[in-house]
């Protein structure tokens, strides 16, 4: 479905989009490395990245909402402000989230981004920092500095997939892709990797993405870009509500392909990064704990965006209809109930639901008879839940989540200590 | 916990309270019965009651915000206006929620106060209905009409635990509870029965309550009562955060005891419906689904009270933090990230996690040396989180909730057709 969307647009942008191999180093002037340090227990275990552009460039960020933000997150920010908005890499761990770990926390991110730019000769200002795992643990810092000095010198274009495997935690698979862009002025390409929240170790919470393109694109044009694919994108998945310490999305434009964005290419900028962003969103919600199915929520003729949104939230996170779906059974009462809660004002009796494209509730009441027809689609892998709650205002969004399953409940409910 | 916080309340009222036996009848001038109609396919399970009034008297009633409200739901909220908040009773059905039923289910729903007010010589505005049990099924009108007949001619004081069991759909057990208050103008009693949301059969999902009081108080002022004292009781408790469609707390004060409630005897009619709901609110949660422990959640010394029950609430609706609390995890990471994504602005440095008395995060930082300790209280059946978000307001809250466990999961997922 995401495919289908993004050549209906590409036509209309008049840009060809193809899908193309590799992830974060697809781009030209990137490079990447990735090697075991030792934060993982496990021997070879990659635990530590580097994403590198060949010079400084224009790089943006988004950062998780919490209040409890992680250290690495707060170092990033002030970074991405003192730099103008300029990045020469990124430098990531898993196996520990370096967060709610105080003074002792920032100064290690500080160090984790002194250590990059010492090997790389940069300001430590122009490297950003993100780590994943273990909340309250500091991280053990002769390590991490030894991994980065060695990562720093074995920068490749082809680490991409090491990458992508470095930054997981108990991530089922690793998450990578590209797509390239043909446009009037030339040819572009966007690529990516990203981890999705998995908690098998507890306290392990953590979304974090990284784009990288080389296009060239102004600083401001980046971030306004990034926000906007993010939005349907990264921002429009739900596993179980929860919203992390650490969660990072970071993009960086390397320029190398020497095609400029400006306004009349930027939307294709856009469909590059929304492509990308919404192949690893999938496959964060694909590998969430304990999923079997990818279950898609659309609302439409909403009011406004917004109120599609918060509808289909509601329905996404209400763990009555994740485990109706994980039952396979077309219980369109409990959608029914779920949007009537989400604080939107709208009228269930113009409101229908279907199931897999199969009407089940219309003019306030049940359309029984095509249950078992819902049932087998619900039997599958990949769901649709469409609600049209009729109040004229034609606008739609889609959120993405996974059902909830028993064994969610043994990954995060098995006892720590 | 709760025992405690009612006497010393009903110290400072200089009113005693005392437990005493019996539920929605305790009160003089209430009787009730409950009959097997027909609704539920079992033979012999009781699925209709009345709850009557010897007369006419004041009544109150609080309904779900859901959008989606069943026929009972917007026909007992007329009811109430046409009769001016006063009613002679309540009919009540269990198996069927008589919800998402159209136009039918408006008719089925008034025929229901009729049949019982001709039964009970009064007009039809002044019987309040109510029905829980599946969504989107009509109901057997014959059956519940003939019951509604049959209960009518068997009024007595003495069913109130039957009518307890017949209102129940799920509920691993019946929920009443009354108390008799010592004022200085004289003796009243509160009692009351109330049913959770238990989803076994598929659809069903609904909080029930009935709260009686001999005590004389005017419409106005029971409505006011009524509301203060669900707030901090039906208002908070939460099992997986689901509102359903028929949600509905009825309150009726008979006068049969001779004393008359005013502005200076009001806080101790407040405190006898407080007393009576929380134990009922409580039973809902102890009886949830899946459950296996009760979850008391604190939020102390925020700038306002709604701000404390807002991060309380995120907290108890945390699928990450009920799962922890099953596996007896103190799993502080999870609870200050629940709290950080709660929507309110607090300083996570300023905030105290304590699991059962434990102090458990400070300054930002963990205490892991105290963890096994805390580990042994989640090991019981009565936890407790606090949280001391030092906002210096003085503000608190506290919101019940059960913990989630697999066998939530089996409950509602478990294929219907």
């Amino acid at each position: 479905m995401a495919e289908m969307a993004t050549s209906d647009v590409a036509q209309r942008l008049n840009a060809a989009i193809e899908r193309i191999d590799g992830g974060v180093t697809a781009p030209l002037g990137f490079a990447s490395a990735a090697v075991h340090c030792g934060i993982k227990a496990k021997s070879g275990a990659l635990d530590l990245a580097i994403i590198a552009a060949d010079a400084r460039v224009p790089a943006a960020g988004l950062f998780t909402l919490n209040l409890a933000k992680a250290a690495p997150v707060i170092v990033s920010r002030q970074h991405l402000e003192r730099a103008s908005n300029r990045a020469r890499a990124i430098v990531v761990n898993s196996g520990c989230a370096n967060a709610c770990t105080g003074e002792q926390g920032m100064a290690d991110a500080r160090e984790m981004a002194r250590a990059a730019a010492d090997a790389l000769g940069c300001d430590a200002e122009d490297v950003l920092v993100a780590s994943t795992g273990v909340i309250g643990v500091a991280l053990p810092m002769a390590k991490v500095s030894n991994g980065i000095r060695d990562a720093a010198s074995r920068l490749t274009r082809s680490a991409g997939s090491d990458t992508a495997r470095a930054i997981m935690t108990t991530d089922p698979f690793p998450k990578e892709h590209a797509v390239a862009l043909q446009t009037a002025t030339g040819r572009f390409v966007v690529g990516g990797t990203a981890k999705g929240s998995g908690m098998i170790e507890p306290n392990m919470a953590t979304m974090l993405g990284f784009v990288t393109t080389d296009a060239q694109v102004p600083p401001a044009l980046l971030r306004r870009a990034l926000r906007e694919s993010a939005r349907t994108t990264f921002n429009a998945i739900t596993v179980d509500g929860e919203c992390s310490t650490n969660d990072s999305l970071f993009a960086m434009a390397s320029g190398a392909a020497g095609v400029t964005i400006d306004e009349d290419s930027y939307p294709a900028l856009v469909e590059g990064l929304t492509a990308v962003s919404r192949a690893l969103a999938l496959g964060i919600v694909r590998g969430g704990e304990g999923a079997t199915k990818l279950i898609a929520i659309t609302v439409s003729d909403a009011r406004t965006e917004n109120d599609a949104r918060q509808i289909a939230r509601t329905i996404a996170n209400s763990p009555l209809v994740k485990t109706a779906v994980h039952g396979a059974d077309p219980n369109w009462g409990r959608i029914v109930a779920a949007a009537g809660r989400s604080g939107v004002l709208f009228d269930i009796d113009r409101t229908t639901v279907h199931v897999g494209g199969v009407l089940l509730f219309e003019n306030g009441l049940p359309h029984d008879a095509a249950a078992p027809q819902a049932a087998d689609h619900l039997k599958g892998a990949d769901i649709r839940i469409d609600l049209h709650v009729g109040a004229g205002g034609g606008a739609s969004a889609t959120i993405w989540t996974c059902d909830l399953s028993a064994e969610y409940v043994r990954i995060n409910g098995e006892y720590r200590t």
